[in-house]
């Protein structure tokens, strides 16, 4: 017998018929003798025409009244999932936010949990009940509805696993698991059957969209199980643990790409002290996040900086930067949004070397240039030309032996 | 300087243009320099489609989950008023009935209010905010959402005026006031300026049907002046308010119909003491109401029963009066749906006679056949064939001096 958190997402409760089968999927795991909680989404569609409407009323609405509007969504989910299980004979009832209490800080939109307190719904689950609770919503310090920021419902999910202890906290979504890369790019792609919290934030934060990279971290950080598994069909999923639970690390467990970047280059900088550190206040200044960063030192007392930042930054990077040039008296700005960023993820690199030299090479055989290198513990990044997106994912699959049997 | 709490129901929140203009309402009372509270319904037809669903699920399904679901519609239009209200420059902020809170009884679906703590809310009004109030719910004994039965926005908004002390609760609705009888058949039929309580309940029960019955009744018990009036027109509604506020009191205030009953007569029924407690003790086992009740005593030691009930409760006073025929002794059972119920109403009667007589001429002399009679205090009502349901509201419309100008 285990405790289980049960997640369904937008797509898997979309109407009265998918609200159904996940009933059904409750059902089985309650019957298999385990204690079930359930966190839901709103029905798919639904909250982007909440959102709509308070957008439509005021570009710059009141977030409190934002968050009592959209936080219906899972309510309307939640109470029709109770019934559902009721009609197929499992004690069910509906859990808001602010009954829980799921307690959050006052940040409207974008609320973090504080506290859940789950005695009340373990309690229940020992007695045969199966808690279903509205995600993506909380309760503030003043007594009003908050909501967690766009999917939110995972976070509820892995934050509602920690606080009532739950062996494993199952997230079903419209993907069966977690792949080494993106199968539309790499047929060959295979399903990993686990990776650590750690490799999955680098996977996510670079393209790989499959859990919210702040339910990752909360897992991280409270060591909650996490499976990710389709909610249409029948077969296990992904899971997401600590490390300690691999026998064997492996080497390299996928490969991320993103093409939400553009490059920045700063042509013949005075290289004197001080003048990095001018160069990012004032894009930090402007709000401008900066990823990669290089810089070449020159022979003639000059130097060529590099470092990319979303493209959404651009304009507002080229302009704050053209408004300092003066100052920090570089020859030339130049800018390319035609970049993609390629990395390849694994917890083994921590003990092993070669494995960026694997990555230069295959990229090498391709003939593809690389712009910008950047490294962290367990991950290598390069940045290269758009272009090339697929045919260096597909190279380094290959190379770093991820490729599946041919499908 | 007033306190006003102004209640629109669904079709006047039926889209954003729509809740655009109630914004505007609003900041006109704010700005004529009254304290102002509002409270509103779901969008027109969002309701509906909640209610669908929880009864598609489950036609049994559990009435606490469905309150947890139908009660979102409000909780929606009271944020987007609350956006729509703060952009055009109005301080304003939306209450669920679990904020407020509004203290209702646990019977779900159809709960009564208990207690509104208002002191939060006036002392907020006091200082400019506009309380935006979700109507039709509030929260049980036992923390869950509660709803207090179709209409009950307007239940919500007579609470809400009492506990706040509101000079007037304003109701906004599609119609612009009540009027002496049902336009669609004379058209020459009149706004009333004012109307008792009790008149409204009468009217209110037998057809007229503008407010809810229970918010009229807790309008009297509350003393709570209401005034009916449209969200689309910009001009004086009807009051509602108690017969003290009346100068001269109007002998017939209006003309009701009904056309929801039929006819039941027991033929030759034993006339022996406690016949008619059997007969009717059986019809509320059966859950059945009954409403006007005849007896003709005959001559032979039998008697002839009539009587009215609910058309969709007939089948089943049928049913349960066939199965105890033996034990009453009558010899017939006839039933007939097709009859109207046409009442005359007004507080004047209670200080006049000849009331009654001005009707039944009326109806004479144009050949309608009065098949029962009952009175009360301050209402007359007949039961006629249904043919004559419109000819006989013309015939009393004029006869009690109640036609406008000609249009």
């Amino acid at each position: 017998m285990a405790r289980i958190v049960m997640k369904f997402g937008g797509t898997s409760v979309a109407d009265l018929d998918r609200i159904r089968t996940v009933a059904g999927r409750v059902k089985r795991e309650v019957e298999a003798g385990h204690e079930v909680a359930v966190v839901v989404s709103a029905m798919a569609g639904v909250t982007n025409g909440l959102v709509r409407w308070c957008q439509e009323l005021s570009p710059l609405h009141d977030a409190r009244e934002y968050d009592t509007v959209v936080a219906t969504g899972e309510q309307v989910t939640s109470g029709l999932l109770a019934i559902a299980l009721q009609a197929v004979g499992v004690e069910a009832r509906s859990w808001q936010g602010w009954q829980v209490p799921v307690r959050t800080d006052g940040a409207h939109g974008k609320a973090r949990v504080e506290a859940i307190e789950g005695e009340e719904l373990v309690r229940r689950m020992g007695v045969g009940q199966v808690p279903v609770m509205a995600g993506f919503q909380g309760i503030g310090p003043l007594g009003r509805v908050t909501t967690l920021g766009r999917g939110g419902s995972d976070l509820s999910a892995v934050a509602l696993a920690a606080a009532v202890k739950a062996d494993r906290c199952d997230i079903y979504t419209d993907v069966d698991g977690i792949y080494t890369t993106d199968p539309r790019i790499v047929p060959r792609a295979r399903k990993l059957e686990r990776i650590s919290y750690e490799e999955m934030l680098e996977l996510a934060s670079v393209g790989a969209k499959v859990l919210q990279t702040r339910s990752v971290e909360l897992a991280m950080k409270q060591r909650v199980r996490v499976q990710v598994l389709s909610s249409f069909e029948d077969k296990p999923g992904s899971l997401v643990v600590d490390e300690d639970e691999f026998v064997e690390q492996p080497l390299v467990s996928g490969i991320a790409y993103s093409r939400d970047d553009a490059k920045v280059t700063l042509r013949r900088v005075p290289d004197r002290p001080g003048i990095a550190a001018s160069v990012f206040d004032a894009l930090a200044g402007a709000n401008v996040n900066v990823d990669m960063i290089v810089q070449n030192v020159g022979a003639d007392g000059s130097t060529d900086m590099t470092f990319t930042v979303g493209k959404a930054d651009l304009a507002r990077a080229e302009d704050v930067l053209g408004r300092v040039r003066d100052e920090l008296g570089y020859e030339a700005l130049l800018a390319d949004p035609e970049v993609a960023k390629i990395s390849v993820v694994g917890i083994g690199m921590r003990s092993h070397t070669g494995v960026a030299n694997t990555m230069f090479r295959a990229l090498a055989e391709k003939g593809i240039n690389i712009q910008v290198i950047s490294t962290s513990e367990i991950k290598v990044s390069v940045l290269v030309s758009a272009d090339y997106t697929e045919l260096a994912v597909r190279a380094l699959h290959t190379a770093y032996g991820l490729d599946g049997p041919a499908g």
